[in-house]
C-alpha cells in the first residue's frame, strides 16, 4: 500500500510528530511505501491568493475558483500545489496528523486544502446539470482512496461524547471527513483521537502508542465511515435526503448510513 | 456601539469586500464607531509558531498553549496579537466577513483565531477544578459582546438545509459560533449567508444589499443563538447535557435551548 502522511504541527518534538514517526515506522515495517509532507518544516505557503497561478494577471480581479480551474487545466499551477496533488494521486491511503485547535485543523493544513484541492481536482469535477451536481460525495478524482485523521485534543473525552458540551467528536470532524475528504471521493476511516493530549504522562503515552500501533496493524481492514453517496439514490433532485431515510436523527448524523462510534483512547 | 469588522478575502474587488464596505457605511451612518482588520491587506501572520512569543527560547520544546499563557501574562506577545486583542476588548460587536471555503473559514482567519485567542484570553480562563471547567461557553474574557458571521458560499441553499447533503448551515457554522465565539463568552447572532455567491448577478446583488442593510438596521435587537451556558445548570459534572434536556435531538442542536433557523438570502 502507498501511504501519504501529512503533518501539521509547529514543534518537531511534539506528540503529533511522535505519532507521525510511529505511522512511518509501523507502516514501513509492514512493507508499505510511505511519504511525508511535514507542512511547517516545508514552509508550506498557507495563503490562497493570486500568487498560486503562474498565468494570472494581477491587474485583473481574482476569482479564486475560476483561476484555479484555469491553472489546473492549463498546467499553470505553482509547483508546490502540483507536487501535493501528485502525492494524493499516488497514494492509496492518506493519514493526517494534527492537533485540534479551536475544533478544527490548524490554519497551515486548512491552507493546504484550499490550495491543493483545486477546481477540477478537488471540486468542480464532472457535469453539473439536471439532477446531477457533479462528481462529489463518494465520486470524483480521489475515489477509491482512504484517509484517516489522527488528532490530538486538549480536552477531556466526555466533553466530546454524544451529549458532551463541545459536541460529538464525529460531528466536530464531519466538516473534514465528509466535507473535505468524502467530497472529492476519499473514504474516511474513523478518526484516532488522543484526548487530554497536553498532559500526557509517559505511561499514558505508552498506552496510546500500543493502541495506535494496533490501529495501524488493522488499517487495511477497518471499515470507512459509511457516508451516503450523492448520486447513490438517497438524495432527491434538490440534494435533500429522502424523507424515509430521516427517521429519528437530526444534524450531520443523517448523512451516515449508520451511526458511527469513534474509537477513542 | 463599537463595531470591530474582520475581513478575510484575498481580492479587494470581491463580494466579501463589498459586503464589508456596506457594513462600514451603514453602521457609521447609524452613528456607530467602526474599525476594520482586513487580514490579507494587513499581511496578517497566519501561522501559530514560536515567533509568537518574544521571550520563548527557540532551543526549548514549544508547547504552544503554555508559551501563549506565559506570554499573555507577562506581556511578551508580539504586537500584532496584542493589537487584535485590544480591538476585541474595545468592541461591543464583532462582524466577520469571509467566504466559506471547504465548510469553514479561510486559513488566514483560522490563524487569526489561533494566535489572538491566547491562553488566558480566549481559553484557559477561570478555575478548572471540581465541577467547574473554567469560564467558557457563555462566560470568559469576552462575555457580553456579540458577533455575527457574514458568509458567502458557492453552493445552493437547499444543499445546506436541515436534510441537505452538505449538512445544515447551523451545524456547519457551529464549530465557529459555539466553539470559537461562545467559548470565550461572545454571543453569536444568526449568520447572514449568501448562497451561490460565485454567480451573483447585479440584480441578485441589489437584493442581497437590501437584505443585508435591513439586517444591519436590526443589529442591536436581533436575538443571539441561544446556546446553553456551561455553568448554567444544563450540564452535569462531566459536561454532559442532562438527560431530561436531550429530548428528540441529536448532534450539535442539543446545545441550543431552541432550534435556530438561520436567515438566508
Amino acid at each position: 500500500m502507498k501511504v501519504f502522511v501529512v503533518l501539521a504541527h509547529p514543534e518537531p518534538a511534539s506528540l503529533n510528530n511522535s505519532l507521525k514517526d510511529i505511522t512511518v515506522d509501523a507502516l514501513q515495517k509492514a512493507g508499505h511505501e510511505v511519504i511525508v509532507s511535514d507542512l511547517y518544516r516545508m514552509n508550506w505557503k498557507t495563503l490562497a491568493d493570486a500568487d498560486d497561478f503562474l498565468d494570472h494577471d494581477k491587474k485583473e480581479r481574482l476569482f479564486y475558483a475560476n483561476a484555479s480551474k484555469k491553472a489546473y487545466k492549463e498546467g499553470t499551477q505553482t509547483p508546490d500545489i502540483e507536487a501535493e496533488q501528485k502525492k494524493l494521486l499516488w497514494a492509496d491511503m492518506v493519514i493526517f496528523h494534527f492537533p485540534m485547535w479551536w475544533f478544527t485543523m490548524p490554519a497551515i493544513l486548512k491552507g493546504w486544502v484550499e490550495r491543493v484541492f483545486a477546481y477540477g481536482f478537488g471540486y468542480g469535477v464532472g457535469k453539473h446539470e439536471g439532477k446531477y451536481w457533479g462528481l462529489r460525495y463518494g465520486e470524483g478524482t480521489l475515489v477509491g482512496k482512504k484517509a484517516m485523521l489522527v488528532v490530538t485534543a486538549g480536552g477531556r473525552e466526555p466533553h466530546y461524547k454524544e451529549t458532551g458540551i463541545n459536541g460529538p467528536i464525529d460531528d466536530i470532524l464531519f466538516p473534514i471527513n465528509h466535507g473535505i475528504l468524502w467530497y472529492p471521493g476519499i473514504s474516511a476511516l474513523p478518526p484516532f483521537v488522543v484526548y487530554q493530549a497536553d498532559s500526557l504522562s509517559a505511561e499514558r503515552f505508552e498506552q496510546v502508542e500500543r493502541d495506535y500501533r494496533q490501529r495501524l496493524e488493522n488499517l487495511t481492514t477497518i471499515e470507512p465511515i459509511p457516508y451516503r453517496k450523492q448520486n447513490g439514490g438517497d438524495y432527491d433532485d434538490q440534494q435533500l435526503l429522502k424523507a424515509h431515510l430521516v427517521k429519528d436523527k437530526t444534524g450531520f448524523a443523517l448523512h451516515n448510513t449508520e451511526q458511527t462510534i469513534s474509537e477513542t483512547v
